[in-house]
This record gives C-alpha cells, sequence and structure tokens, in this order.
C-alpha cells in the first residue's frame, strides 16, 4: 500500500504564511516558504514537522462515543483509511496549523472544538524505512504531534478524501481498520483510544 | 483564614447514588453513602476522593482567554476565591462526578466542555497539616483530580458562591489573587495555566 | 476468577502511619486508620484511593524492554497475573504510598525509580459491578492512579506474590496475558504500553 | 541579550546519521543532512525541530530537588543561563537526538535517566519574531519537545557552557532566574516545575 503524509502544501494561494514576510531569498509567488522542488528537497534531509488530529464525537457528558477516520482514494485508486494531517509551515503556530488542516480536510462546518492545552496526545515518528518505529512513510522523516479534537458540525471531506466514517470506539480499534490504515496510524487510532479511556 | 474543600453532600434528596442499590447496613435515607457523623470520622480516618474544576472560556481556535473563580462568603463572612470542587460518591464515575458538581456550582446554563480523556492535568494532594504539599485543608486528607472544563453558556453560581469572576491568564497568575484562594489553590490554576500554555 | 485489589493493610506492625499522630477517636492499637471490620464497611461507602505500579525494565537510552507482571495464587490455589497496587493511607502522600507498595510487592532489593512527576499516566476507576468500566473489584470501589516504575534490582516478590514474569511488550500486550489478570487489568497493561510508546 | 538556540551540528566527524545511508543528492562528506549554508536557508523556511532537556537530581523516592541550569558565555562575551537543546537529525528517533544532547552538554559522566514515555512535558514554540509565544529564537522557528531528565553522575559541560548550576525549586522559578535565561527559557522551566509538582 501506497502510504503518505498528505501535505497539500504549497498551494498557489496559499493564505496562510504567518506572521512573516517574505524572505529575501524567495522572490516568487510564495515567499517564505518552499516550492516543490525545495520542499522535496527538504524532506530528503530535515525532519518534518507535522499535525494530526482524530476528529471525534462525544456525548453531553464529554466522553467519546464515535471516531472518524477518512476514506481517501490513491492516486491509485486504491481505497485507504487516514486521519486529519498536515504539515506546520514556517512562522505558523501549532493551533493554527491543526486548525488549518482540521478545516481542509473536514469541510468548514465541522465545527471542531480544538483542545485547550498545547500537548499532543502523543508524538509520532513517521521514518522512510518501515520497522524504525510503528510509523513510517515511505517520501520523507515526519514528526507529528497528534491530537483528539471533538467536531459538533457536519464533516464535508474536501481535497482528496472521499468522507468520514464514525466508529465506535471497539470498531476503531479493530485489527480490520487498522490493516486499512496507511503508515501504521491503526497504532496512532488505539493510542488515542488508550489516552481515551476506551481502549479494551 | 478558613480553609476548607467544599462537600455539600449528603444532600437530603440527593439523586446521585450511581449504580448501586442500598447497601445493608445503611437502612436510612440516603442508603449508600455516609451520614454527616460518619462523614466527619471517615474524614479523619481515609483519603477523601475529590474532582476540582477550572472553568476557562475559549476562543474560537481552542485558546483559553479567561479563567473563572468563584468568589464565596464563607461561614463568617469572610470572602474567599476557589474553584469548583467536590467528593466523588461511592459507586460514581469521575465523569459524573466532575459534571455534578461543575452544575452545581456554576448552574444549569453554564454548558460545561468536559474534557475527552480521563486524566486530570495534576492530581492535588490537601493534608490537614499545611506544608506537607502546596495544598491543605483543615478539616480532611483529600486527593483531587483537577481538570479545565471550558463553559460557554452563562454561569450562574448555587449554593453559597456568589459569582464567577474572570481573569486573564496574568491575573489569575498574580501574587494577589493567590493570596485571596483558599487551600493553596493559586498554585493550583498556575500549575493549570502552565498546562495551557499560558504561564509566563 | 475472583478479582480482588489486593490490600494488605493494616498490618500490626505497619509502621506507615503518615505525618499525623492518632487520631482521638481511635485508641486501639491502630490510630488514624480502620481497623478490618471498620475498613470493611467504609469499602461499602465510599471510594478507596489506590496506587498501582507496573514494573518495567529499560535499556541505557530509558527505552522500556520487558513489563514485569506478578504471579499470585487465590486462596483459593488459583492463578492469576496482577501488578504492583495497594490502598493510599489517611496522611500518606502518594509517592510513599507508591514507594510502600513497591517495596511491599517487589521486596528491598528492586531499586524502583519512581518517576519525578506527581501525574499518573492513567486513573482506573474499579467497580464492584463488572461493564461499568474496563476495571472491577468485587470487593469495592476503587480509583486507582497508575504509573509505570523502572527497576534496576532484583525483584523478590512478598507477600502473597509467587513471582515477577517479565515480557516483552509484545507479550504484555497479548489477549493470553489479559486473559490471566484480575480485574481488567490486561487493559491497563496495554494502556501503559501505549503511554510508552509500545503499543502496535 | 543574544538569544539563540544553540545548533552545534553539523560537526565534520558527527557520527549520528542515524540510520539512513547517503542521500543521493548529498554526495560530500556530510551526506544526509545539510551543510551549514544550506541549514541556514532552511531555517528561514521551515521550522526546525528541536529537543530540550532540563537536568535535575531527585531523592531516593524519585522526588526532585534540584533543576540543572546551564551557564554559557555567549560570543560577545556576556554570561547567560540556558538548559540542553539542539536539533533533531534526519533519520534519527527523538530518543536517541535527546540521549545525544544530553551528552554533548552535560559531558559523558552524567548518567542521564530518559523518561520511558516518549511525551514531552511540554511542546515550546520558539518565533523568530517576540511575542508571539513566551519564546524566541531571533535565528529560526523552532519547535521544541521539552522533557525532565534526572541525572546521577557529575556534569561536566562540553562545547561553550561553563558549568551546571543546581538551584533548588524556588530558586529555579524565581524572576532572578527567569531574567538571566535566553529566549524565555525561564518561562519552561516554571512549565517543568508545574509538570514536577514543583510551582507555588
Amino acid at each position: 500500500m501506497a502510504v503518505r503524509t498528505p501535505d497539500p502544501d504549497p498551494e498557489p494561494d496559499d493564505p496562510g504564511l504567518g506572521v512573516f514576510g517574505p524572505a529575501p531569498s524567495a522572490p516568487g509567488a510564495n515567499p517564505g516558504w518552499l516550492s516543490e522542488i525545495e520542499l522535496e528537497e527538504a524532506r530528503r534531509r530535515l525532519p518534518m514537522l507535522y499535525v494530526e488530529a482524530i476528529p471525534v464525537r462525544t456525548d453531553g457528558s464529554g466522553q467519546v462515543t464515535e471516531i472518524g477516520i477518512l476514506l481517501r482514494s490513491t492516486p491509485l485508486g486504491e481505497m485507504t483509511r487516514t486521519i486529519v494531517s498536515g504539515r506546520v509551515r514556517f512562522g505558523e503556530t501549532i493551533r493554527d496549523a491543526l486548525f488549518r488542516h482540521v478545516e481542509n480536510d473536514l469541510g468548514p462546518m465541522a465545527f471542531p472544538l480544538l483542545p485547550p492545552q498545547p500537548l499532543p496526545f502523543t508524538v509520532a515518528e513517521y521514518f522512510p524505512l518501515p520497522g524504525v518505529s510503528a510509523f513510517h512513510d515511505d517520501r520523507q522523516h515526519a514528526v507529528s504531534l497528534a491530537y483528539v479534537v471533538p467536531v459538533t458540525g457536519t464533516c464535508e471531506p474536501r481535497q482528496d478524501a472521499l468522507e468520514v466514517t464514525w466508529f465506535s470506539p471497539e470498531e476503531a480499534a479493530s485489527d480490520a481498520v487498522a490493516a486499512e490504515m496507511e503508515g501504521g496510524r491503526g497504532t496512532l487510532i488505539r493510542v488515542a483510544l488508550a489516552h481515551l479511556g476506551l481502549l479494551r
């Protein structure tokens, strides 16, 4: 299975540069961050910083009742499951990156409730070679700060995701779901369930 | 300053017994939990389990903007500041206890968003003798699981609290506020701010 | 399977009273804590505060390599697996209780390295009725603060434990080990492994 | 005060490349990571991933008794205080990076006990412009995973650090120490103390 950490950046009209003006050496349309070629180069030389989010539904007492997992079609037409994931840009806060990627992947009507604390529930290390950790990404070395994000609205995935499927905690922890997830993210779901007191 | 962990239990019409029926040895009106005399006795012999909640306001990205602190009048007419606090009952889950005390202290229109994860941001140990830890309660040995709880509605304190005052993170961390708080809870506020990435 | 949270207290020569002198109403041999009869009574009326510890071996970089699980013989001669577990006494800090029970269960040569932070990796809620949470204890409602404790020495279980068996993370997470553990503690092991970055 | 996140990489004889062989596009002496010029360029275009460590002394029960802070001379001869800090390399695990920088900064006889869990106590975001967060670094946008690391041996700082000064928790939290620390790391010390249950 082709396993990749999705990264829609850079977009031509990307508004999310952050607090900094153009870097002197980046005269083009997207100053301050990298062209696709430069980004490809950097991916082979530096660990990339990512944020990831597992959307959840909660009941009135805050208890998680359902886990949202994205269904996606790969360029080869394969169906895989994944979670909200994306790169942190130069000058962007982690909170802003998390909000941006949740909105990108779940649509503007998802109404996410980002956690008040900055600490992720885990740090996932993706390596190009499988086996170094539970996670891998054949394209890069990525370090991801992973969060659980309750959403209250309607998820309408944008970009290349087809839909959000809601699973019970038991289903989300199953081997069947894990086998469909890319890059070892079935493990990430289980770690999230453990953090939520929902792993059995 | 009289420093006490508030405990409104038992109330004559308390509905919160939880999942268990009457204990055989408790034939009275409040089966399964203790009379006031028995509770007083237990307080001198066993650590009591508490939950505490710091109400907060957040902005659209989940960032905490204000910290809510309760203003209360003691039986002697002194004004002190405190947070949501109360005992966990026999058979009651921590989540249910947290929800019950938040509603008791902030009123039914506060609309609290309890955290999805069960882990508190800290465990505060209150001892009858000052100095054993940062926290003390001259009435008992209490161990408190402390949570940050965003609220979106209107707080109308019930029971003996007069109002909820909203402070900026800087004000909430100040020595002035800490000096007005009972039982060492100024420290608890600062630990919460550190957890929220708001301590300077 | 008989499932009980072990509690060796009170011992006639128990030295662990803590920081407080005798309570006025407890003139007997064990002042400040409860007789067995009183403790039995309290168990049916109040949540009991526990600490639990999962002993681990680590390599030179701090990575956990093995999980220690206690093998125990029940009064009926059944063999069950469990972890370090015990009650927090009146006036005792959580750290002192954790140290006391680790030493009680692993012997004086285990050389435990208690974590520097007071926050447990999870809070486990044991209810007398199965199904309320992942954990149950037919004797009481217990709330347990659970810690991972690296040990560097030799474990010689005392009391009713027969031995400490060291498992690889994979073995410790297996259904086979979980089936032998009492009170749902197989789940606790998995939550610990998730916290340690070792769950797959 | 010149405030910089120290980064001794790349060293000519640096052995720490990690699990990967030379990248095809890096035929020179330091394949797989960046030349100083390339690194300077990347620093203005991508967030850099860092690890930081606060060395501590603990007593026999694991309680932290002292906080270690590095005293350093800047190129301009100014004295500043800082903590262990350094970049994560391409292909390197966070644990390996943490161990490498602790050894680099504290010497080979410090005998650090890295935490068994991968989660940092906080994530610190350093921005080139002051005021975006509590932390800043005029050279780059760095995101740092910060850990508390008990050390049992003798610290002999290498590189440009002059010594490790051991402070009591009260001293370490003081405004005087914070004023001497670079990049806002006085805040990081306070967040660590809150995490350790030592903030008042």
